[in-house]
């Protein structure tokens, strides 16, 4: 196909014509589509329905080691719930604590703690004059909103195919002693769908931060994700990759269940070396008396080990891979060749990342949503929501059907187009 | 039987051999009782098994609102359970959010998000030289661990039969802007079982706050917890009576059912004014994308309203009181006229107060553990674990059963006889 770029004024104008008609035909099929955050589909959970049944008035509720699953106790989760938790983090179990429902909810804990009592000892953050945190982008609004929460400044670090740029995040932890931490996504990113290079990995664990605080916040949301059998991501073990370089608390892992079972009713989990842990147990001893250790239970006895989780992914797997080609069909017919915007193609996670044109990205949110798709907030990708080029658009395509997502996606293409030759006019 | 106060020293001391015989002989027996904590038992934990067959694979997860209860959404809780919360708390559904498994929890992200990020808009509680709670005593350990681990100065108020001691309440709240909070449990007091009295609700709404960002955390733990069919306490709505005296805002109720189903398997709920509501709502936002909401439509649809969980918990008052009584009986057969001691004899909750002598309740405690018995250790129920009289120890029977609740009381009696005349020999 011709590109854009290379049409003339009047080319544009004819062409803008026969689109304006197609968006008109469009909008009048009352659309009425939620792309705008990564929920798993009604297939997808009901994957999960047998597990409802592992538990119940029957069951022997006790422990491997014999403790009461239905009273007080075993604050840092039951052991098979941590074993479990522990393999699908690639780490060993007394490295993990199991927590409550969300791992987001640990985030802005372990955020919460550090700003109220320090790390591990270090000044408490809300007694600085400045606090910052390195976010690469594009990423998930969620962790920009906990550090926007607790006023700590953002930076933006791109994003590149194998992780952050590296020279970037070195030259700010290693400098500047108010960096305190960085936000990761490091398998299947959301929403650029990446996984971090081992050399990413690397440099990571041998960064020597200026602050002792400094802290890599290394959510591992997707990491059981994969949507092919045969193009599946690996990504290097930070927590070892830490230790080997002599920086052994400098990670905190997180991870959930949340898009494995049931969205806010799984198990999360955090990792991290023996006196990270320590440190947050001294705080988890005032905030609760323990978690939902029936759940607990529940996950382990169904999955009983990692490869009944691997298993119960590939069934996901066969869900959502349909999704994702149909978007990316959509979008290769329709997009191909015409210089308006990229997209990517990932092997697993939650997201399809779409670049387009500079300026464009609200405006094509905005149309879509005008006729019935709502996608992710243009912006959302980025700290405080402000997209510098105005060109990311995060898709979600896990909760409608195929069928929805093909027509969802063909609306996108379309508004994609029409704001594009808009913006090509401007300048013409 | 004679006072203890009476005796000559060396009727004392003929007692003090005749005791220390049978403490021997006591342990002898090898007592392994643990009842340190609120446990409940194990045939209470029983009763609520059925609510694990209420939700199985072919459940409809589906919200009488016809959310799915598997996926993301509804932060505030679902309906059916707001409302059936709203009844156990004796407020509207639209004061409820349902939160976690741990209403302990939600005290501390309360405190927590009071001291980073103010209250209403008020300066965050970090920012200020010194911050105040009210701290009724004796009262329960872990309200007084959250504000003793966020710096927060601790303020001992005597608890009366009726409620705090409301005049040192209102001086120090009217007059000390630096006074930000006071813990209460209002109904069945953790550990002194007293229930306030409608003037102590009264005169608790009516306070007039030398700050504007004064808050009573008014922890209902035990509201549906009563011990017997003709011997209920009921108190006065704090929520009703603070909007009444002009103070819509000055209150947050807090409540779960973890002494109701399970403990660390239950649902948790604050409620307080729509104002305070939205304001907790702003942080939880960040915090987390939501809470268990399978367990809320297990709760709901298991209890269906609080009649449900009325009659329920009639089950547990039957298998508690017999504990209560094997305790009060002991006591009663062993202590009463002796002047060494006085105890509760509440109408529900979980516990029973005891106060020794004064510098003997650490002596007895220990002398408890050195049989076989442990017991909440001596202190625990005043802030800083300081009792400045050394005299109250905390009782909690739920978990034992009856029999071994008796031998346990009966151990218990023999430690308060031989601590009491060592410590009335030191004044002969």
């Amino acid at each position: 196909m011709k590109s854009y770029k290379e049409m003339s004024k009047e080319e544009l104008l004819a062409l803008k014509a026969d689109l304006e008609n197609a968006y008109l035909d469009a909008k009048g099929k009352g659309l009425k589509l939620d792309m705008s955050r990564g929920k798993p589909g009604l297939s997808q959970l009901d994957v999960s329905m047998p597990m409802l049944d592992v538990i119940n008035s029957s069951s022997d509720m006790k422990t491997q080691l014999g403790n009461d699953t239905r009273n007080y106790g075993d604050l840092d989760g039951i052991g098979e719930c941590r074993r479990l938790m522990a393999a699908m983090m690639s780490v060993k179990k007394d490295n993990v604590l199991i927590c409550g429902n969300s791992s987001l909810n640990i985030m802005y804990d372990t955020v919460s703690r550090s700003m109220m009592k320090g790390v591990n000892g270090s000044t408490p953050w809300c007694k600085l004059d400045k606090v910052k945190f390195l976010c690469p982008v594009p990423g998930y609004d969620r962790h920009f909103k906990i550090t926007e929460y607790f006023g700590i400044e953002m930076v933006n670090i791109p994003l590149y195919d194998d992780g952050p740029d590296m020279d970037m995040v070195e030259e700010y932890v290693n400098n500047d002693p108010t960096v305190k931490g960085i936000w990761c996504v490091p398998m299947y990113s959301n929403p650029t769908g990446i996984s971090y290079s081992d050399e990413v990995v690397r440099r990571f664990a041998n960064l020597q931060p200026a602050a002792a605080d400094f802290r890599i916040f290394w959510d591992n949301a997707y990491c059981v994700h994969h949507l092919y059998e045969d193009r599946q991501d690996k990504i290097l073990n930070i927590l070892e990759e830490c230790e080997k370089a002599g920086n052994p608390n400098m990670v905190y892992i997180f991870a959930s269940t949340s898009k494995v079972t049931f969205s806010g009713s799984g198990v999360s989990a955090v990792a991290s070396s023996l006196e990270n842990i320590e440190f947050i147990m001294s705080q988890m001893t005032v905030q609760t008396i323990g978690h939902d250790k029936i759940n607990q239970l529940r996950h382990a006895r169904y999955f009983k080990d990692i490869n009944g989780m691997t298993e119960h992914m590939k069934k996901h797997a066969n869900l959502m891979r349909p999704k994702f080609q149909a978007v990316l069909q959509v979008f290769e017919r329709g997009l191909s060749g015409l210089e308006i915007g990229t997209w990517t193609n990932p092997n697993g996670g939650y997201f399809i990342s779409f670049d387009a044109m500079e300026g464009c990205a609200k405006a094509i949110v905005a149309k879509c949503k005008e006729a019935g798709v709502v996608l992710t907030g243009a912006g959302a990708t980025f700290p405080y929501g402000l997209d510098p080029k105005d060109s990311n658009i995060r898709i979600a395509p896990s909760f409608p059907t195929p069928e929805e997502m093909a027509a969802a996606a063909e609306l996108f293409v379309l508004c994609v187009k029409l704001v594009s030759i808009e913006k090509l006019l401007e300048k013409c």
